[in-house]
């Protein structure tokens, strides 16, 4: 029997009743649903182990949410079709007003997977391991508001590329170079594409510029400070205080997000949409 | 009898030998001298109340240092000849290797004044005002380094400007134009123009500019988000923790900072050679 | 008897019913009204030397025919009303659909007057005045589509500033700040300050930044190229072919663009509405 | 017995002594030399047939000399070795002080070749194809210095992406990402890296942003104005005059840039070194 989870973030209104409509339309296409309310301190693994075995899971929230569910779920190769609550989204695909199409196209099988590369950040102190991450959009690190300035030396593959002064620095994945990185005058880039961006945030050496470098490469970055208030986020939901001298390594994760999409889907009619409303932020806040 | 305070920034190094030295120059040309170490929480009036009385005060660090003295002296009107300790700064004005011939053109009376102007911010909470800041760069509000964003509502002369969606908004002064504005994508504004920029720090709407606007105008600006990650500085040195619903309101301050100046000092010499050494920011953290 | 003149850009469609249907309501309403269709080749003091002696202009047209009329009549100080055909302008204040009540506010002298600085520019080659322009909007320069490069020198009151290599350097009003300076990375303006910024286009080098300084002070730029595909423009709509060694001095006008305001009218709404649609520019192409 | 071509830039000051030398060196080496004087006019195939059967092609000038000697030689796969006279080069590897080593490695094969993606581009008008150009760095399409704007659709791969208003359009390779891409705000991209840039210039159009994608993809750029001051450019140093309607073709090239590469030779060092010197362009003005 075909088994798909509904995941749902209970702070947006209309959520509970997109899940009991959609709870109804795949019961009665045959197909047993499992459901999890999810905010962002939620264990989904813990709340439900089995939900490793299910054949697809629906998220019902903004991108912001599917962004969090999909550094849980990555892992396990489940594919996440997103029911955009609130504004159109880059990572969610299916409309509320859109539930019934939607299930039968699920149960036609009439979807695509589209496969969106991650990574995976680890932080050393001292030359030990102290916290591994991983992420859908970025990487960053960066000062907070009451600091000044932040230094972060990069190297790629070992080989030393500069040193960024400024309020930070982010690794972009694809998906993530229409969020942050965009903000901070990031290029966008395919979705496809195997590739970082490494785009400094608010540099003070004026002739600083992101770059595009192969997603097989490791970057290393080294933060250096005469104060305290440095952080390192992922997808800019988690994360970790740091201290000057701690590095952040970044690679490819060897784990995908993967998206059902609809045939007729396309990348840049999102996008300019999205645009157009001047909208170059992927997630909102949650 | 003329006299002269010496500012000096204790944890630079050099700046004890550098006091001593224009000490005994100053003396020895019949000049009564004060000196006090100045870190950044120093209050110096209440260190010496005479100082509001003394003809200059020469300042013995980078320009940070001239930054945190000129909000604390400038409405005494004291003139800051900055000696850069480091790096050439905007601020300050001779070199150590010059002392000998600074010390001779302020004995012959043989220098400018050139005035700076200032901003005022006062921060409200639920209508009461809560703190007032006054900064010679930059009045700043944004959010920390683990929040996705902040919302910030602008009004000039109670006009609806435009809603940044990003890292923050910063409201410079021509002196702070070259520091964390500029950094932001503002532009450079001649030190002598009455005008005020907005620039928003990594907007999500892409299509907000940085705005010159009359420094005659009040700007107000209202923070909102959905979490308390938030904070507003004045001059990267000095700040508050802010909450969602909190306005500030930013004016050009009723008093100036005043530099000595030399005769042969030039705006466009001074950016030239910061700018093509690809550092547009002004104070160095200090 | 109080006289109007009616300027209207034949080649926009609606332009001559328009022009019709004010002509009937403002000579039903006692006033003498002269019409002249301008294209930006007419010599509007040539076909009319009379205009000088009217109360006010009525421009049917956009931002562009706008701009074209007003370097013509800025020196007789007649005030413009510009009857926007097409999308929002900037310049533009009055939509075809609201012609009753725009006359009636005329009828009653219930409008503001307000002030645009301008500029002029003198070309020079070999010592010698080449040409004169005037410009509400901006003077450029820069090279073909097919020269890889100009280098400009630009001094300001016989200082120099930098040397900018690229595609070439603007000189924009505050009026100008929201056309093509806004796409070169110029910040926005307001419309009633005394300044001029100067944008570099496309720079090399990776430092050049915008620049605000006193619309007192005098621009010079020296053109310098292997080339000769070089011109200066004025307004994107008028200008000359240059040759390496020409250097264009640009100052305040002595004259200035009166435009006829509703008390309603205000610049940051007309703003939000243009940038929000994602059109920073000021006149389209005519 | 082993072949190499010397072809040199005569414009450059040098460029004469330094063909000599090499010669000597090469000959003292038991290597066969041609040597061809190389303008941007000069069709080298037509001039030395035999070119095509060299082992490597030593270019003596900048990495504008190189650009045009490659566009040339890359179908028929000839390694080139740039020896930069005048600054150092994104492209060239050798200074002028270093033949003699530069001699000997060659002698022992002590070099590696580095191989970096060419673009294509067909431009069609009426349907029919009008021209052909193989590019470096760019193909760029743009408005002249008279014109106010040009509009540009793009598609990729007969998907619509946006319609940029402004100055104009480039697509860059990751060699040319670091030449006029750069300067238009497009970001640093990996030489190895498969993929293109398109880059809008100065966009009316203030959320357009750079975009970054498959090299595997085809661009089709249809140029639109109201006025006949169109080009389309490659590498800065060839191209065509455009009428309204044309449309250029862009896909990557089926023959590759060989360049000789020390072992030592490393991208971000070389960046590093132009970065700071402010200087993004790779190519100077030839």
């Amino acid at each position: 029997m075909r088994k798909i989870a509904l995941l749902y973030n209970p702070s947006k209104e209309q959520a509970c009743s997109i899940r009991d409509e959609l709870n109804r339309l795949l019961t009665d296409g045959g197909i047993a649903v499992t459901h999890i309310a999810v905010d962002h301190a939620t264990d989904i693994l813990a709340v439900d182990p089995d939900i490793r075995f299910v054949e697809l899971a629906m998220v019902l929230g903004g991108d912001g949410t599917l962004l969090g569910i999909a550094r849980q779920l990555a892992p396990y190769h489940i594919p996440l079709l997103g029911i955009n609550i609130g504004h159109l989204g880059f990572l969610t695909e299916s409309e509320p007003s859109q539930l019934q199409p939607a299930v039968a196209r699920i149960l036609q099988n009439e979807y695509n997977l589209e496969h969106r590369m991650m990574l995976e950040a680890e932080v050393i102190r001292n030359g030990q391991s102290l916290a591994k991450f991983s992420a859908l959009n970025e990487v960053g690190t960066g000062k907070g508001s009451f600091a000044r300035m932040v230094t972060v030396d990069v190297h790629v593959d070992d080989v030393y590329v500069d040193t960024y002064r400024g309020d930070g620095v982010i690794i972009s994945t694809p998906t993530g170079s229409t969020a942050y990185s965009l903000s901070c005058g990031g290029p966008i880039v395919s979705p496809n594409l195997q590739v970082m961006v490494i785009t400094p945030v608010c540099p003070h050496t004026l002739f600083s510029r992101p770059c595009v470098i192969d997603a097989n490469q490791t970057v290393r970055l080294t933060v250096r400070a005469s104060h305290s208030d440095l952080g390192m986020t992922v997808d800019g939901q988690d994360g970790l205080h740091l201290l000057s001298g701690d590095e952040i390594i970044v690679k490819r994760a060897p784990y995908e997000t993967t998206l059902v999409r609809w045939p007729d889907r396309e990348f840049f009619g999102v996008l300019r949409s999205k645009l157009h409303n001047g909208n170059g932020d992927g997630p909102s806040p949650t």
